[in-house]
């Protein structure tokens, strides 16, 4: 039996960090607020399907903040209590959301992070390798059992620092989901098409090219596919708009029995979504409270946005 | 009886530039180049539709230009030929086709420019005023009589500088066609939404929004689309994709009855398909061959990179 059907229908696995955000925008200051890639991607996914978060916090972790998790139905079994502070992140966004600065970064106890996957986690269908150290990635590809789908994120810092070990990360995924400037980094090349290609060739079949409001990308040996953004009134706090995007994108294609071309487009549409959702409300305001009708609603207007033809 | 019937279906006219331009690339470099925005909105416009074009040259222009032109079946009875040389342009392309500098311009005759429309283009059905001073755009509205459609186009420079005229000129068009960093420069909203709502309050009841490799956008008090740009696999010289995009937008809708929502969004997507053409040559090569079959697979093309419903 998989553990999918024993916990109760979860077969995403999220392995990432959960931390405390403090934003500024030119409004206002939001201070220690529920973040990281795990808290994200977990809160898109989970209106989709069951999810489980292998992190780390610290003993300060409020235990309010743990609650939203909880009722959210994300199972925690995964989330280690270090001994420690919690990751902390601080940034200031501009009048252009786009624009971001990093204030502050302490890791606390994501420096020391070892992701342990509990017994009931290894056979998890699909899993979602956030931006950690691609040695930890690997260590989380050796202790589960042939998942249906593993995807992959990742950031300038360890493609700069750990190339030989991601490109030994990225040779066992299936899918990398990164920025276009990542896409960039890591190929070398400045078109973005012809270094998606490159990447192809380091292992992945599928790359997921996010560009932020200017929506995303699908690259595969056979095809390409682009979506828009959906366009807001207001974004707020675009903090966690890829996790959120990765998140909906893979517990969408866990209900899918045919992971095919078609399949990954639908998914891209559901990342959309989500990511339009998050950045609306700071933190994962936005997220928390999504249910069927709202997605739904959501997707009709990205129909309604993209439709040209009668 | 109406221009378009009399001059074998030109319905199309275009007020703008011809220029010659300099073009560098980290590969190349392309001197003194038919271009302009006249040229390559004319360009676009004429495999969907007859198109004339008001605009001046020096004596030093080029015979072999000319006759390009005219084999292209653009209507020249209002291309002026001044005292002084032709309009120059260089400018400079990176590694990144998005990063361009300007090196050098020279007006020449275009610092006169008055134009003056031939009495068998004031029927035309639709108008285009390329970027040109918002007077002489009021002055070329001054000269038609009942044209079915107005479009304008306008850069910073006027909008910094002639906005009062700029505002005058956009109380008589229908559609404005600009880039994204316009409409915020315009609106002095960072919100693109927000920014183009603004606009509307000026005049036009639809205003279009380039955003070059991001795609284009359509929006009216009622609405949003968004269409993304074409995935290429390789960018030569970006000069002139706006406007061809321009060309293409207007010669669309030059041959729709009804000028509703369906209408604006097909011909955006026309838009989107020459400005992939123009993109892919030096000057107007890209444009200069194109008939209905190249355009048509292409379109076919945008409808496979975009689609994800069954």
């Amino acid at each position: 039996m998989r553990v999918s059907e024993r916990i109760g229908g979860a077969k995403l696995l999220a392995v990432g960090s959960v931390a405390l955000d403090t934003i500024e925008t030119p409004e206002t200051i939001s201070r220690e607020q529920l973040g990281g890639s795990a808290t994200y991607f977990a809160f898109a996914a989970r209106p989709l399907c069951a999810v489980a978060m292998v992190a780390v916090v610290g003993e300060d972790f409020p235990v309010g903040e743990r609650n939203r998790l909880t009722r959210a139905g994300i199972d925690l079994d995964g989330l280690q209590i270090a001994p420690g502070r919690t990751f902390r992140w601080s940034g200031r966004y501009g009048d252009d959301p786009n624009e971001r600065t990093t204030l502050d970064t302490q890791l606390n106890v994501f420096a020391g992070f070892q992701p342990q996957l509990p017994e009931h986690y290894r056979d998890a269908d699909l899993v979602f390798l956030g931006n950690i150290d691609p040695a930890l990635q690997l260590d989380v590809l050796e202790q589960v059992r042939g998942p249906r789908l593993v995807a992959c994120d990742t950031m300038n810092f360890w493609i700069e620092r750990e190339c030989e070990a991601l490109k030994r990360t990225l040779s066992r995924v299936d899918v990398l989901i990164v920025n276009d400037e990542e896409v960039r980094l890591l190929s070398g090349s400045r078109g973005l098409l012809k270094g998606a290609r490159q990447i192809l060739d380091l292992g992945p079949r599928a790359l997921v090219v996010k560009k932020g409001e200017h929506g995303a990308m699908l690259v595969t040996r056979d095809e390409i596919f682009v979506a828009p953004a959906i366009p807001l009134e207001r974004v707020i706090d675009p903090t966690g708009a890829g996790d959120s995007f990765a998140g909906a994108f893979m517990a969408y294609l866990s209900q899918q029995k045919t992971l095919n071309s078609a399949a990954y487009r639908r998914a891209i549409v559901h990342g959309t979504v989500a990511a339009s959702f998050c950045v609306e409300q700071f933190g994962i305001a936005g997220l928390e409270g999504l249910d069927h009708q709202t997605l739904g609603s959501r997707l009709d207007h990205f129909r309604s946005v993209t439709r040209w033809e009668e």
